[in-house]
């Protein structure tokens, strides 16, 4: 008679996993730096799981540093997210890798974008990491496609898209978002104001507009 | 009874105006300077008049240069057009003040565009020169808005509407209706081969797409 | 017998000659425009002026604005030169001609910075203005040539110096000058902090610097 | 009575160490792709390798590709390198790093350039391969310090020479020696045509200048 046993365990097991705490980082730039701010979408995303009981599951984890390219988080990754054994990676780059090519001319060549983002994700699901790409906001908010760097925010988008797919992981088309709340948000064409305070960083709008839509994607998971 | 000689000199006059042939210059860059070729538009648009009978009311002088911007324009308005008398100008830049950016780190701020493209103006109208404005085609032809300069391309085209409006000048929309064209005829989203040769310069059937739209404009003034 | 008269009037020219205070026009970019901060060069040569006596013989005005490139001073000399009549102007830009290649991708072509700098020495010689140009001082001060716009820096210093001899004005190698003092006061090979504060502004040692040396120039004309 | 043998086996050792031959590979970008040519490098290499009596014990084999930078030699050092087992390597890289960022906006930054260099320098290393790091040459042939890119190319060189000294590798500082050459025989202080064809690749007398410089340090290895 081991059954009681047998259930005993299972019982055991199921509470260790379903209480288990999942690790989330986010690995990016400045827009995650900033994310663990007073106003960051990582602290506002830490309210919502509290305020909606889920405080004990998560652990969520900034890992941004203003100014770095995929170049750079491939460089930092072992240290960074591997080593902490995450569970879930949201990979939130890009805007750096095309706004670099024209303020300091080291912008990422479009195929090495992708060779080198394939690497990480290659390395992060070695390690059954469940990984969220997300594509990259905005540089400069007009809504008419006369951005200086939209075209190449939407080139680059499109190869996250496809990696996303190629890869089989989680997409957050953020920038597809951003330009579509802008449409609706932003009827004189402004530059900056509506969820960025700079054209690039998150004003506390935008931060709210990026907690909600993480939020949602990473509730399903726990 | 002075009528008779009234009529004969409006007579005279209107025969005067209709013969006279009316000197036209496009203005430009690499484009222009290609427009004199064989399948070049300048060449084109000079078939099309003779053989709808324009042969000797109008006479078509490129002055195109290779790598032109605004600048150059500016520095070489007097000798290549004003001391030549044209009736019509074609003014056709903007590619390079966007390009240079890029490939030379030389390209036109948007502010400097518009006060040296406005200067331009002012001494064509000084000399009541009927100014045409051709807004930049494209730099690539994908029709995704994906192509790295669109967004810089569009903003420019903006500001040359703008400039058309505030001068009271003619406009072709050239960058519109090429992208208009392509969105039709370039369903595989390819960067180049539909109206280009290699992204920027108009391939044979984009020589034929620019004379027919410009020569349409043209024709009215004849 | 109209000779007393002559000496007499001669005398009053000579004399409201002597006495007729100088007006002076720094005509440059952030650097200047901070020159007529409490530590700027401009201020420090106004105490300069009133220390060795010549306070009512010359009065200095700065008309710098950040960012500034020579296009920018050709737009803005009527304006802010011309039409204030001066007799003498230094011209002192450059570091934004090189610098916007990289942080902004829309410098100034070398063959563009010549055209357009001729521009406004021709319009200022042609109503007697007395001129000095000025070379760009650094960006960077590391001392063996491995700033990364040292070449451009030198490229575009040559091309002024050369307008300065074809033109017949005064020059002020002002570069070369801070290279020099550099090369024996910068042996730790810093990129800051010896003349500028952040690589290109003046700190108050490089105020100093610089109005010392526009000072021994200026002296000489009063 | 052991001795002959121990003798003759020592003698095919040696014979068979004196006479195996050494895989030497010219790892590098457009000057090294260029280097297989008639009049290349690697193979003016091999005509002193068999004028001088070394055919036999000493194989070269060019991998280089046009555009290349630090990231792609990174990318592709597997396959193109590594897998070859060779057991000289030298690593020729670097003017694509400066130029892209002037020519394209994806230049390398310089703490870039020197991780991802270090990278290979591991991998190589850890397979016992004998490493020779080769400064850039040039962009532009000027001998007066006023090509535009010569800070950088000095910046990066010395990163090189660093990175030379503190893994113990070979160095060859073809930049230095190319200046010292030109200074001699560049008396007109032109941007190309001594050792370069177009400011960056070598003309024939350029690749005997390198072909030269090389064959001494391969020379001592065989």
């Amino acid at each position: 008679m081991i059954k009681p046993i047998a259930i005993l365990l299972s019982f055991c097991l199921i509470t260790a996993f379903s209480t288990k705490q999942k690790k989330v980082i986010f690995f990016g730039d400045s827009i995650t730096q900033a994310g663990v701010n007073d106003i960051g979408y990582i602290t506002k995303m830490q309210k919502i799981a509290k305020d909606e009981g889920f405080a004990d599951k998560v652990e969520l984890i900034g890992k941004g540093i203003g100014g770095n390219k995929v170049y750079d988080l491939y460089l930092r990754m072992y240290d960074d997210v591997l080593s902490h054994n995450p569970d879930i990676v949201y990979i939130y780059i890009g805007v750096n890798d095309v706004w670099h090519k024209q303020s300091h001319g080291t912008g990422t060549d479009a195929n090495k974008f992708e060779r080198f983002y394939q690497a990480i994700i290659d390395s992060m699901q070695a390690r059954q990491i469940d990984l969220i790409l997300v594509t990259p906001g905005v540089i400069g908010e007009k809504t008419d496609f006369s951005n200086s760097l939209d075209g190449d925010l939407n080139q680059y988008s499109k190869i996250i898209k496809s990696l996303a797919e190629k890869n089989n992981t989680g997409l957050i088309d953020l920038r597809g978002m951003m330009i579509d709340h802008n449409k609706t948000n932003n009827p004189e064409n402004m530059e900056k104001g509506v969820l960025t305070r700079d054209r690039v960083h998150l004003n506390e709008k935008g931060n709210d507009f990026v907690a909600n839509i993480f939020w949602k994607t990473l509730k399903d998971k726990l």
